[in-house]
């Protein structure tokens, strides 16, 4: 792919980043030199991007705690920043002694600029100048990962997963026709392989079905990473950094029709299920214009996240409303149950912690009819109760009990992809 | 003491500078705390310099030499200032968990410019602005030592030691009145308690006593930081962070006679000693003007440092000429010997390694000429042989048999402090 940098350095430009378990050990470290060079040698201009050494990060976190439960955020990321300088000084110096020039950077060195809101900061923009400048006179540029710096020079980090997000940021930055996301999974399967036997490989899957995904419990990569490479259409390869095999890549269907030769949409690209989750139901709500909002601006102020909402009818022009929130916070909306229902004028809560979520994810899976009624079917074969049904554009959730959560996504995987008609993913 | 910083805050501006042994673990970080709020809470504008985490500079060099053992110099710098990094955060987030606010800061942030010359970089100006401000608003500054960053962004690092420099530089930059160095030893003493049995503290060192000790081989503050407070006449107190005792100030004579009441010299302030030393000498050399330079600017552009000079008459207008190298750095100087006496047409080079200096040190070590003849007398009374002699206007340095030197060392130590007539250090 032709981009400005490329053509500028008169080499196709590529960003590599590595997640923490790939550069866990010196040994590690010097695996991902040997596989940077390899790339450098083929001709290409190469930026790394790097996470923190394996369990630094914990390791920084546990050491705060020994000293305060409540550090200021600033402090945090001034604590937590020191992690990615070490390993990405020690990336570069394993690709110097490659015998192939190098450089390392921190996040305010590469041109990572970002807002103030430490721990959580946003890019507001990322000047390549310096990192086109080192690849000109041809060097390997490395990069700390999920780091950065505010106009007023305060270091801030970009939340967990962030690297990856810094990766994407920087390849849009200096304009890279590449990322690739090398990590220690090799790419993203039509279902979790801890749960089937046998997951395919996606050879791709598009922008909008990898946040879907995301969103649905199957966490490859951080939806943030995502959001940027689709607002830039910037191709994101997931492979590992362990052996050399095909990854996933994440891109436009229009790309992927024209890299992969796909000529119709598959109907579903993979199978998400997430065990994660508690069901709050508000019964007896009355149905009313803006009942639904205040419910959800009232839990948005506590800063809980909501996983899936439906409404269905009660009786006597009364609804019940019922959504998932994500365990760990259900401690957090339990405190503020009563004032919910007092709010909405519903008649009570109810809470059912023995649920679980189970997705068919992909772009033409309302396209196709035949795709629910097959899920659905497949689902009662097993005897699993559907407690709940939703659906979007790219997807069709069922809420089931949370002991038969595997069982369901064996049985939707057998239906959809072992029978092989769905699509063709790869086996290897 | 008033100082510009301390007028314009209104209160009296205090650099402390804890040592890696003083922030190994998280409860070491909190006894950093409680002091520096106990010193906030007098009334100081508290500033804090902050070596890394017990041995985390040795680990980060273990790891990189797990890498490479080139390493660029540029690289050692940007992956060992991460250390200080984390300590500084540890240390400011221990602070507000005390109750009172505070801020950690980079060397850049804290406004440390060097030049480019990593690994050893010199400070060209510290920018006391940010911390300034920072203590205007009550802040306690906690700032990371070691590091510092050159006009083009670059990390540098001040070499070993660096830290105690930063602390003084940065008591320099801010105008700051005190400078306290806080280690694992309680002040300086009158000779290694390793070695003496009775060991007095110094009450007060001038920074001329200081930098022979250091260079003769008691060192407890690096000599660059005594060198800046001597060119800025900052008083450094140097003390233990682990216990209340009171330490050693390193000042000019003249405040120390204000401070101490000090009506007159005291001939020698301590005894320094060092074994790590390997003795050349040069036999037979022509008595010419310009040999010696000859030889120094030759051993210089090796890059190796020599500790004392000895030119002794041989014969038929001819000299021995002996100096001392650091044992370490011997096996470098032996590649180059023969070189060397071609250089300056001399017979042959005799390398003895079995020698050590004892030295008297002290403003009035020349001017009372009593102190020699007792120095020679304790050790001739000991059968201690001396082989060469070098006095300077702050000191008497003997070379001796390595194997005697601690021996060496307890007899002067007895002959002049504990006979109680030189003067009067404290015992506590």
């Amino acid at each position: 792919m032709k981009t400005a940098a490329s053509e500028s350095l008169g080499r196709p430009v590529l960003v590599q980043k590595y997640g923490g378990s790939s550069v866990a050990t010196a040994e590690h470290i010097k695996n991902v030199a040997r596989r940077v060079v390899a790339r450098h040698r083929e001709g290409k201009a190469v930026v790394v991007v790097v996470s923190a050494m394996g369990k630094t990060t914990d390791s920084l976190i546990n050491l705060s705690r020994e000293i305060t439960f409540h550090p200021e955020r600033r402090e945090m990321d001034m604590l937590l920043h020191a992690g990615e300088i070490i390993s990405t000084a020690l990336v570069a110096m394993a690709v110097a002694a490659e015998g192939v020039p190098s450089v390392s950077f921190t996040g305010q060195q590469a041109g990572m600029l970002t807002d103030a809101s430490h721990t959580q900061a946003r890019i507001l923009a990322v000047d390549g100048a310096r990192v086109t400048e080192e690849l000109r006179s041809g060097k390997v540029v490395v990069i700390a990962g999920f780091q950065g710096v505010t106009e007023q020079l305060e270091v801030t980090t970009l939340g967990r997963g962030g690297s990856d997000t810094s990766a994407v940021a920087i390849a849009v930055g200096i304009g890279a026709g590449e990322c690739e996301i090398l990590t220690d999974v090799d790419g993203d399967y039509t279902a979790d392989p801890r749960v089937v036997e046998k997951p395919l490989k996606m050879p791709w899957c598009s922008y909008d079905e990898m946040l879907e995904l995301a969103i649905l419990g199957a966490k490859v990569l951080h939806s943030r990473s995502v959001e940027i490479a689709r607002r830039f259409d910037v191709p994101i390869l997931v492979a590992t950094s362990f052996r050399d095999a095909p990854g996933t890549v994440i891109c436009s269907p229009e790309r992927a029709r024209k890299e992969f030769g796909a000529m119709e949409e598959v109907s579903v690209r993979g199978i998400a299920h997430q065990k994660n989750v508690t069901k709050v139901s508000l019964v007896g709500v009355p149905d009313q214009p803006g009942t639904a909002a205040k419910i959800f601006a009232g839990i948005g102020k506590h800063e809980v996240n909501i996983n899936l909402i439906v409404q269905a009818e009660h009786h006597g022009g009364k609804n019940d409303i019922s959504f998932l929130v994500e365990s760990s916070a259900f401690l957090r909306v339990s405190r503020f149950l009563d004032e919910l229902v007092a709010l909405v004028g519903g008649e009570r809560a109810v809470v059912d912690e023995n649920v679980a979520t189970v997705s068919l994810v992909g772009e033409g899976v309302q396209r196709e009819p035949g795709i629910a009624a097959r899920m659905f079917t497949a689902l009662a074969r097993e005897g699993i109760n559907i407690d709940l049904i939703s659906t979007s554009n790219l997807m069709i959730t069922c809420v089931i009990p949370k002991d038969r959560a595997e069982d369901a996504v064996r049985a939707l995987h057998r239906e959809l992809f072992e029978k092989g008609v769905v699509q063709e993913p790869r086996l290897d």
